[in-house]
């Protein structure tokens, strides 16, 4: 097992990374110490696989499971209807202030379940149990909580830190496929932004990746992890830093809103993302063309898109404005400075854009 | 004008309080120096009579009105749909991160719009400009924001500080009668809690107060907001002392589930509330009958309610159990040790909970 920390003053958290944790009483009783009732939200999809086992875990932890809500699936439900299923569990369960929530799933159900802890009763405290990879690597750790809104992918949420985040590597084994190779997209940013070596490993392991295999998956969500905490840590509530982590998700909050939420998966939107980004940055005379192909490589051998579905430019720019990083009437980009850095930028220009946009759409 | 801090660190913030205050750019323009777009929400009722001063006040400033909603009136409002018209014209009006949201109205609107506030893009800056007496003297300072479920009042929000408070006693010329005699329940909880003092001048500036004297209203503002202020700064989130100033809210709270929101005035359900738990008190040999015939009094001579309605006991008490404030199974309850002095006690027994009620209902 690695272990890793969030460094926010009183507010430090774990994040415990390894295979067959969530059986290990052993390994996990130290960190459930002050936690007597928890509540537990997972959805259809993962509920069938891994609540008997956290169920079980509960019970030898000596831990009262108050409520349970079980979502439907998709980010097509990442809304205020959903997250209201969870308010209601809580209360007809009458949880308290001190009850803890527990989010069992992928990045929609980790999203909601901390946007619900953050706002029942103005508060609770919640773990996050993250089954997809996307999830363990990204937006079960940093304590960004959202729905989305008609109008605009997590419009509505709160920053609200997890206490905890159990990242069993184990759940990974009944993970789709396409699954897996949209949470590659994520482990492959935070390479490029800020990480040349491990750009290489991912290169030289990518196959023992895709193949599944623990100790590979284990380096890969340890070291993404690494790099997400730091930087939270760094700017927890995203005023400079932490807004890098963003590269490709302007343009991928666009194809997403675009498609209608779900029809492409928000690492397949973030990989088209990341090469508009690319495109633009070639633009800016800072990446070569090779530079884009190593990234495309990448992607083919994944899987992944490598381009962004045929909207009309226009209805990706009206789309990519409404994004929370447009400030003072400017878009802020994230660009690659050359690969393995990254930088923000407020002055591309809106031909750049759109030109960049066509290349990959 | 009288001015107070909330000392919460990097997050202080100044209340303004007199006469005139939303007609003298001289007065404000410095608190304003960091703001350069708003969206400003308000209500049917309020924004007839105020919302043109505030556009004539934000122009003169130098400051965008971005978007403005106008919510329905009334706490049966007080739910998901209506915050969602909020969030509907922030997006509608491009607002960012940077753009401040402007409450100007009563608790209805301060809270929804304080919750929409910490809930847009995860958090924007807001100000609340309270017309209601009982907005001015308690929900507009303090940062608890929140929208009331089905099953429980102010049970989803979150605590979010404004940047500024604006309480002009002008505003109270229009404010109703019923309106002004609510919000003096919570004037006379401060005093009931902390501030025999203040009690005595209650008594005896009672009817200039109800005759709206303006310095009578200025300073009973000032004074309450000091308590809020200076308990708010001790302890922001409610782990302690702040929990004092819910004298009469869990008995309160469910009178108001009870009948359905907005039957009873929130300060009204209050006033019957304190007296169920200075009941409460003299069973723990607190208080004695003097001390209630004296709170009594001062609410028949504003005409507030000194009886809750008539609902069976067992309503109340289920109603009660599900209050925030229940804690591992315990009702925690603020009663009063002496006029001017609270406490929070969970031992009372559901035979005394259940007398107090009989008492005055």
């Amino acid at each position: 097992m690695e272990s890793l920390n969030v460094a926010l003053g009183a507010r430090t958290y774990s994040i415990l990374i390894g295979a067959g944790l969530l059986g290990s009483k052993r390994l996990l009783s130290g960190y459930f110490q002050s936690v007597h009732r928890v509540a537990i939200v997972s959805n259809v999809t993962v509920a069938p696989l891994y609540l008997p086992t956290l169920r079980t875990l509960m019970e030898r932890l000596g831990i009262t499971v108050s409520a349970e809500t079980i979502l439907p699936d998709g980010e097509i439900y990442k809304n205020w209807e959903t997250l209201n299923m969870i308010f209601d569990a809580l209360l007809v369960g009458r949880c308290e202030r001190s009850t803890t929530l527990i989010a069992l799933g992928g990045g929609v159900v980790g999203d909601m379940t901390g946007f619900a802890a953050a706002c029942y009763q103005r508060g609770i405290p919640f773990i996050q149990i993250p089954t997809t990879l996307l999830a363990q690597v990204d937006s079960s750790v940093g304590g960004k909580t959202a729905i989305n809104h008609p109008l605009g992918k997590n419009m509505i949420g709160a920053f609200y830190q997890p206490h905890l985040v159990l990242a069993d590597t184990d759940v990974l084994k009944t993970l789709p496929d396409r699954e897996l190779r949209a949470g590659l997209a994520e482990v492959i940013k935070y390479a490029l932004i800020r990480d040349m070596a491990f750009l290489d490993w991912l290169e030289t392991h990518l196959d023992a990746l895709l193949n599944k295999d623990s100790a590979a998956l284990e380096y890969a969500i340890y070291r993404s992890c690494q790099h997400k905490a730091e930087i939270v840590a760094n700017d927890e509530q995203e005023h400079g830093e932490r807004a890098l982590l963003n590269l490709g998700h302007t343009f991928g909050h666009a194809i997403e809103t675009g498609l209608g939420y779900g029809a492409w998966l928000h690492g397949e939107a973030v990989a088209a993302g990341i090469l508009m980004a690319a495109e633009l940055s070639a633009d800016q005379g800072w990446l070569s063309r090779g530079d884009i192909a190593r990234i495309e490589q990448l992607f083919v051998r994944i899987g992944l898109p490598v381009r962004g579905p045929a909207m009309p430019v226009d209805r990706y720019l009206e789309l990519m404005w409404r994004d929370k990083k447009v400030q003072g009437g400017k878009m802020r980009l994230v660009l690659l400075k050359r690969l393995g850095e990254a930088l923000i930028v407020d002055t591309a220009t809106p031909t750049a854009i759109s030109n960049a946009i066509c290349a990959r759409s």
